[in-house]
């Protein structure tokens, strides 16, 4: 049995991952991003690499089969299924900062970056060691042409979800996205389960 | 007068560079690409970071008028005059790994990673905080539909150049890259010059 986990909206998580456990990850409600990071649990200055990443699997599109890699050039999960398949990779979890800037007048939120620090401080990851993380459900089409990047609503419909395997032991940091745009203009929760085979 | 340095074929550099300097970096011989990473000299775990420059600047190609942000949101250089157009920020430095994966039978090189450690060393920074670099002059055309990526050769021709300004103060890694798809086949030196105004 898995037990399920609810992150509620705006919020984050940080939890250890053994390696050969699946983690799921489901949109409850649809149309609600989560910004995942992944940490080497022996030293979390390694970690997840979007550049390592698009070098290997030669793609910036990542789906059922592709491996997320960690900046020591090691797989840290594989994509063993998924019900969206479009997911980001290029841009960065939103904070206070990105709040100022796209969002002028709104009321500003620390963001998946506040979070994602808040959850991860116990592991002994700060601010400064989250990179760009991998962003499940968010659609950002890029035009191939001009480079352009768009932020659109996500594919997902509700309870669609993505399964991962560890391919070590990690520390992974997650949340339920807290920016306007990634969510089609509202916050939902995100659910997730992990199974240890 | 500012002078002209030259990194070799194959190997890296590190200096500062003041906040209001312009940093010229010019392919010699054409067709090579330049990895280049910046660094806050305040505290050098404010790097550069393609997540935040994508974000903040709403492009994956960057070239006059744009800037490279850090990971604290911070705008670090200015591209102030670009006569090739054509750069990448998805890929993270060549290294021992990489040539292990794509050039098998092939002799294993430390790659830019390795110089740009080494490098930088004296600065603190070590390999783990080397982020995906700025990779000037190097062409990597990306299909919008499925994701995918090519390494092709650059677009530069001999002495074409790109020019930065540093809008705070910086310690920049640089290197002639190292591998061989990026540079159309063969490797050749990368020069630079700095300008205090």
């Amino acid at each position: 049995m898995t037990e399920m986990m609810e992150i509620p909206p705006r919020s984050g998580t940080a939890f250890l991952l053994p390696a050969g456990a699946a983690l799921t990850v489901i949109d409850p409600c649809g149309q609600q991003v989560s910004d995942l990071v992944a940490f080497s649990q022996i030293d979390v200055r390694e970690a997840i690499s979007n550049g390592r990443t698009f070098d290997y699997e030669e793609t910036m599109l990542l789906t059922t089969g592709n491996r997320l890699w960690s900046n020591r050039s090691q797989p840290m999960l594989e994509i063993i299924a998924d019900m969206v398949g479009r997911h980001d990779f290029l841009l960065t979890p939103c904070s206070e900062a990105t709040f100022r800037h796209f969002y002028s007048g709104k009321p500003v939120h620390r963001g998946c970056l506040g979070n994602l620090a808040e959850a991860l401080a116990p592991y002994g990851v700060g601010a400064d060691g989250i990179p760009t993380a991998f962003n499940i459900f968010m659609n950002v089409p890029v035009d191939g042409e001009t480079g352009r990047l768009r932020v659109l609503p996500p594919l997902s419909k509700p309870n669609d979800n993505i399964r991962f395997r560890a391919l070590m032991d990690l520390v992974i940091g997650m949340t339920a996205c807290s920016a306007f745009d990634s969510n089609g203009g509202s916050f939902k929760p995100i659910r997730y389960a992990i199974a240890r085979d």
